[in-house]
Formats: structure tokens, sequence, C-alpha cells
């Protein structure tokens, strides 16, 4: 039998747990296979594109467990009142092939792509960092405020959206979280005074969310939103100033921010800096940026910990998707009339 | 929601609406894709190899559906007592990414591996055939005997496996099907007087069940074991004295009896035999070969007919995979405590 987690499974759970801890779980769960990462098998994701959008499968795996995240990507679908990106995610035992986990994936993504993103402002941020700016509020970024108020300490938020019912809708759901939250009429006095810069934009176009004069020094640039070819939110002349990281260089290179610079524009990747082989921000005044654009290593990181979750909450159901015939070369015979019969009424 | 099917269904399904009417329209459904070939993505699978087998991810799409299959194959897992084969299929639509369907696969692969070898030989075997050979009676042997009976009224089956128990296993499940099952004490004298010839062993090797002197004028092979680099089953001689058929050649000349060959070794696409676009048998006295490795537009094809199949029967489950926020920018709404208790209560 397969473990099942569905969408009211993974509310309960998060509600159970409390998203905190959650978020702080996931944040450890992402440095254990960061500090791994050569064990991983790392391919790139398998693109299906149409004129609407597209859709992707992410599969990795270590010596004991296989994972892969099947996600879409569907700018018109907001327009439809359906969301842009919806996932799902499996998990199967290398030694045998069998699935083991399957589960919603959206509001795990969400949840992933969030601690993600603390997880190397805990290695990249100045320590003392309190202020943190969100530019962009749609549906990630409560996730990003909840992850860095968690595991940072962050007390400030000032954030702006273009659609004042996107601000709204965020600053309804930060109420009574712990953190204080000032909403800018413009993105250039949002980053005011932060420490952390974060975009969550969600435009599939060359947008400039930040221009170069709004940067300043010391701060932290978490760039969540530029993720896709001929999708990015930062101008160029940002990226020259500051030292850029990456999870795997030669995907962001396609997908991440870093598409406007040069091939041999110098990056590090993340797990280098977490397992202490390279240095992660090396001056008070530096300008880092960690140019995000979700791997499949963060999937079966966070399908580990939803996999132990559930396990631990008991909240998942079990689903018959796997066939087990006595005899493993008798298939057919499961198909046998009197077999179904036998089986139904069992 | 998305549509389930789970073992119990599909059992359920094949009882309730005939293994030959599920066979015969599953061709009907193969045949209808395969003419509109163009139409559909055709991309390589996507592969994870570990010492103990391989995972992989199948997927394809036309202007309207996306589907992928995750199948392992993992040849120690019969000596656990587990399936060397198992795998799961979804369903999605294009035009949202948004899943639909999702199913077990083991038993709907048996099924559509069969059903394409039958649409096969229904365009090259001689029209008379009425006497099929199958070497190799593990599990999709009973399937290609039930698509041969129900789409080319095969009569006499004269079969042989190494193991004696699996012969009898293939004898049981055939008992009262109306077919003729000759059980023979080797691979020679199954293929004696056989118009068609199904080889679909198992062994993960290059090993020759048919050698050329067993093989003779008229006869249609159906290869259907040798599937994967390293694993063939016939005689390269065979290969060089027949019409050879496959499904997509980049894949086959990797995976197939032709990778025996060289690169530019002739073989004509089915899907051009089915469109009357080239020509398929050409003479009587010709060997013709369908050097069967399974491609994703045959998933495709068996996920539609399982899945209108389940809507026909109501024999399907309902699955809570997908989040649904009254606004789609909502996600985190969905995770609020007060949210999920609501949902509880409701």
């Amino acid at each position: 039998m397969v473990q099942f987690v569905g969408v009211s499974e993974i509310r309960r759970i998060v509600a159970q747990v409390g998203i905190d801890t959650v978020l702080t779980r996931m944040v450890d769960y992402l440095e254990a296979d960061f500090r791994r990462w050569d064990r991983f098998e790392r391919i790139p994701r398998l693109a299906s594109h149409s004129p609407g959008g597209v859709i992707e499968l992410m599969p990795t795996q270590d010596d004991a467990l296989y994972s892969f995240k099947y996600v879409n990507g569907h700018p018109y679908n907001f327009e439809r009142g359906l969301q842009t990106v919806v996932a799902i995610g499996l998990m199967a035992e290398v030694e045998t092939g069998y699935p083991v986990f399957l589960s919603e994936m959206t509001i795990l993504t969400a949840l992933r792509t969030a601690a993600m993103s603390a997880l190397a402002a805990k290695h990249l941020a100045r320590p003392e960092a309190k202020t943190m700016a969100i530019i962009g509020l749609g549906a990630q970024s409560e996730f990003q405020a909840a992850a860095f108020r968690a595991v940072l300490a962050i007390e400030t938020l000032r954030v702006y959206d273009v659609d004042p019912a996107a601000t709204a809708k965020f600053v309804r759901n930060m109420a009574g979280r712990g953190v204080r939250v000032i909403a800018c009429e413009e993105p250039g006095s949002a980053v005011m005074g932060a420490d952390i810069v974060t975009t969550v934009t969600a435009d599939k176009v060359q947008a400039t969310i930040l221009s170069d004069n709004m940067v300043g020094a010391g701060v932290h640039l978490n760039a969540v939103g530029g993720d896709c070819p001929g999708k990015t939110e930062l101008q160029k002349d940002i990226l020259a100033r500051a030292n850029v990281f990456v999870e795997l260089t030669e995907q962001t290179r396609i997908e991440g921010e870093i598409q406007q610079m040069p091939a041999d524009f110098p990056v590090t990747e993340l797990w280098q800096v977490i397992r202490g082989e390279a240095p992660g921000r090396t001056a008070r005044d530096e300008i880092t940026l960690f140019d995000s654009v979700g791997f499949a290593v963060e999937d079966f990181a966070a399908l580990r910990l939803l996999r132990d979750l559930a396990t631990e909450t008991g909240q998942y159901e079990t689903l018959d998707l796997i066939t087990n015939p006595a005899d493993p070369r008798d298939l057919f015979g499961l198909i046998a009339p009197a077999a179904v019969e036998a089986a139904q009424a069992a």
C-alpha cells in the first residue's frame, strides 16, 4: 500500500504541528540534503511545453529513495480563477522501485520554496538582519514571510504589490503572527532600510522589479520570482554588483536571473557554502543574491519531511496503487472473474 | 478532484466489461492514436539507474491531454517475491496543467503491451494466422494470449518456459478461454508450425531464445521481451532476414532487438503502416518482426481508455490532490488554523 497525503491531510498536519515547526524542520531537512549534495542524482527536469504553459517532471534519487515532482506553470490560469502552479509528488524505494508515498505538493512546494529561501539567507544575510522587504504578494509571499520570521527572527516586513487586493490579503494573513507589516505604495519605499529584499512576482516576463539604484550595500537579495527562461525580476546591473549563489549552476543559467549574464558569470553553488567548502558573504557591505529557481533535491527533502510528519501524526490515507499477486508472475490471475469476485467478497 | 483507479477498481472494470472487450477497445484506442502520431510530443523517457534496477518517467502529450507513466524494472524483485515491474500513470489537461486522472498501471501496461502486439500483428501477420507460439510464460504471457485470441482469432497456442511452474500457471489461467494450449518441452517444438511467434522472456541478458534455423518463411515475430540495452532474445541472423517494424526508431535502436544491428539497419515505423504511408508485409513468405519496446503514446492511449471505462462503469474514487483556494493567490489561507478547523467541521 502507498501512503497518501492529500490536501486535507497536509492542511491538518500543518495545523497540528504548527507552521513554524514545519518550516524550521524543513530547513533542517533541506540543509541535511544539501550537505550530501554529491550523493544525489542530478538530472535536468523534463519539460513539456504547450501554448498555455509547461508541465515538468523533476526526479532525483539518493542510495535509498527516489522522488519526482509533477508541476505545471500556466500563467493564464489566474484569469480562470485557477492556480498558476499545482504539483504532486511521489517517493519510491530505490532497491525495489516500489512507490511508497504520494502527496499533494502545491502547499508543500510553497513551504519548501520559503524554507529554501530562509536556509540561503541564514548562510548569506547579515546575522543582525531584522527587516525584510517583499515585492510581489501572490501565493508564495506569506510562506516567505512565515519562514523568515520562524528561521531568522525577522521582525518587520515592508511589502508592496501592484494590486491593492493582494496587499490586503497579505496583511490579513499575517495578522497576529508576531511580525510588523508595513504596506508600501511603491517598490522603492518598500526596500528602504530593508536588510533582506525578497522579490516574488508572478509575471512571466522580463520585468525590472528592482533597479540598480534601489539596492544598497550589505543587502541580501532573495530572488524567487525569476525562475524560467524569459522571466526575470532584477536589473542586470544589480547582478554585476552582487555575489551570486545558485542551486545548480547549469539550470540557473537557463532559468534564473543570471540568464541575463554571460555564460562565464561567476556564481557559487549553495551546497558548497553549507558544507563550508566555499565562502558565503565575505564582507558586511557586500550584496549577496540567492538566485532561486528550485531543484529536485529540495522536493526530495520536502517529501521526506512530509512523509515523516504524516507517519508521526497519523494524518494519511493508504492507496491501493500496487498490485500484489501471490505469485509475482501471475498478474493475469488477478483479473480472472472468480478472483475479482473473491476479492470483492473479502 | 482527480479521478482515481486503483488495483481493485481496474480489476472490477476488467471483470465487468470483459477482458475481450477491454483488449479490442484498447487496440482501437492505440490505432487511433498511432494514426495521429505526428500530433504527439515524442521525447525520450527519463531513466534513473541504480545497482538494482531502473525507474523511468515516460511523458507525452497531444493538444488536449498530457500523460506520463512511472515504471520501474528491477529483475531481482522476483527473488524477493515482488514484481519486477510496477507502474502508475497520470493524465492532465494541457490547457490548465491540472491533473485529472491517476491510476495503477501495472495491470494496464500488461493490457496495453498485449494490445499493441495484437495491433502490430493485425497489420503484419498473414491474415489466415491461427497458431501462435509463446516462448516465456511470465506475467505478460496470458495477456498476449488473450489479445491475440480476441483480436486475431488465434485458435492454438504452442507454449514453452524453462520453468514448468510457469507453464502450469499459464495452462491454468488459459483454461476455458476458447483457445487450445499445447505445452512444449523446448522452444524448437513450440515454434513448429506457428504462424506467429511471440518471445516474452524476462532475463535481463543477451539471450538467444530464437535461433535462425527455428524461424521459417512467412512467420510474424512478436519480440516483446528484448526491451532495454543489453537485453535481447533473437539471434542476429533472424533480424537480417526479417522486415523489421518499430515504434520509435531512435528508441528501438537503443532498447530493442535491433541494438544488435548497425545504426543504419533499415526499419519501418508502425504508425506509417497504420496510416497506409508505408508497406507492411509485402510477401506471403516474408518474415515480419515487430521489435516492441513500448512507447509513451501507447500509455497515453491506455490511460485514455481506462479513464473512459472508469467513467462508463462508475468504478473509480476521487482524490483530494489539488488545492482549490477561493482566491488562487491565497494558498496560505488554506493552512490558517481557523480555515483548517472550518474545513474539518464541514
